[in-house]
């Protein structure tokens, strides 16, 4: 017997609102030194809020995605649940990578921090990409109203994620920088593309 | 095609409701020396506990407009999801400059403080603004029970925020403790406004 | 217009579920110095799981009071909206007199802990009165299947809360150890009636 | 009167989500000294990461096994909240033993969190076996598609959280490290199991 889909989307938009609100947690009330002004303090911990934008906008943006998957889909089962919670995973961890890059940026173990940042978005890719071959793979948990050829259209365009953020991976190996400005390009590209969608 | 509201709403709540609960865990727990006792200590730190219920006060009554808002909304689209993501975003971010105020009042950097967190309520009216008027210009996401005539008076009534959270932005630059003391006499007439409002 | 109460139910609950599980946080990892052992150490700091799982406990209880209460209500209005968020208020803010309890039970200061413990549950207990008659007024918000007399039995048992915790609080200024038993026991005698009870 | 069993599972799902999210919380974010690099310290935290990753996953079992009860379930009472409110206890509790696991493993002291990390799987066990045998008890809360035989084959899987958590409790007294492996090997069973199971 399958189940319909509405707790678990339930609890899925709960995580996402709780990791995406957490995110916050993470910013550090700085207390400069004498030398130092709390103004001048801030504008030097910007990889912070970058860091904090970024990982907020990406979270947003998986989440409409996660949004759009369900509307696909017409009945749930224990594997999806478990591929669904792989996908979780991934969004709750985020925090830690973000706090990492926003810390260490600039210093000694941003290579560390960048590729686990990176690391942890090429999982989440790979696991939403998971997360919809399963489903869709011989329409399994599909609705009626939904086409091959849509299913298709949707596969190619989930491929973008994992191949930039394996590159973006790659890169961090070697090029911190390029690396984080290439998962700040994809976020930007992600929520320019969302916002011209029709549904 | 567009979808229901219901999940957009279901999500921003939970956003909502974990932002007003997170303010608590800025709440320090004092420390004092020997020569100081608890409540002493304690009631040394009010711009804290103003700075809580403030924030609390103002994440509540937007709470309440977006309920509002959104019951004037029949659909959605993309675009709209990212303004509304645009305006969950300030109200994540509150809790931060929140406890700079509270730990930065009365001691060098209170500026700083007080422009940050004005500046969050001046983005944040300025958010409900825009999703606002994106949803409404020519009716765009509007059901039709709404007039032309009420969506004019909306209008009007959201100018407030963007005005004087911009005069309590201003003041951060000068005058700090008047531009607190703004940001919290309209926390107080939106309050009041609320409780009176007939829906 | 009067809306429905759903979604003021799902904001409360979101509410309620973060403040009852955010009370962990305050649960500190020892760190014992060489002389002592964890165990020990952990046993040493009964008073931070007893107001824990006391905060717990009380939170669940009113939750579970806030259902009921939903029950019998069978629409809302703004200024019910507003004295819902003052009792929330006193909900999110109860980590934090909690933790304060926690760490300096036993110890100078102790007395301040316990009257802003006290004081939040007085707190909390009038603000649910307060909800419960202003909906119940000249039956203002509530369902056609609740009696006048009903109504009247609900406020006898309503009174408990303000009488109770009012007792504990002025204990609090004297004798710190009974009033917090006080509480205790009130949770428990919350908790038995609550098991007991038919609907 | 009995309640619809609503409200409760929304409850229920929002403490799910936010112990599985405040989970990273706890992962803290390393200082390296100088002669140490950040990747050498990440990896030398691995306790950390393992006892996120087993919280994380028992908890999402947990909240499938949750789920798979409630649709067993046709109406709820108050004594049925209460236990279901011991549930949600140890669940809130978790990441308070997953730090302390994950600080003092490898180091003295790693016994007590070994306990108390095994002892609240236990009780989470328990608390789950109550919830169920109470509202299946001669068929108490349950609906009517669900059969005395089917009841009966639940009961005896249900046997297997308290049995081997058990034994990871007594473990955790002489053989910290096996009875931590025993705890993550139930959760790949549980893992397991759950993907292969037809609702």
């Amino acid at each position: 017997m399958e189940k319909e889909t509405g707790r678990v989307e339930a609890f899925s938009d709960g995580v996402f609102a709780i990791a995406i609100t957490l995110l916050v947690i993470d910013l550090k009330i700085p207390h400069p030194s004498d030398s130092d002004t709390l103004a001048s303090n801030l504008f030097g911990q910007w990889p912070m809020f970058v860091a904090f934008l970024n990982s907020f906008v990406t979270i947003l943006i998986i989440w409409m995605n996660h949004h759009n998957l369900f509307g696909h889909i017409s009945r749930i089962n224990p594997l999806f649940m478990l591929l669904n919670g792989l996908l979780l995973l991934c969004v709750t961890f985020l925090p830690f990578p973000t706090s990492l890059v926003a810390e260490y940026y600039g210093h000694s173990g941003q290579g560390s921090a960048a590729i686990l940042y990176s690391g942890t978005f090429l999982l989440m890719a790979f696991a939403f990409n998971l997360l919809w071959r399963y489903a869709s793979h011989k329409h399994r948990l599909l609705g009626k109203n939904i086409t091959a050829a849509q299913v298709r259209s949707i596969n190619r365009q989930y491929i973008v994620g994992p191949v930039f953020y394996g590159l973006a991976f790659i890169l961090a190996f070697v090029q911190v920088t390029t690396s984080l400005l290439l998962i700040i390009a994809l976020a930007i590209f992600y929520a320019v593309t969302a916002s011209r969608s029709v549904w």
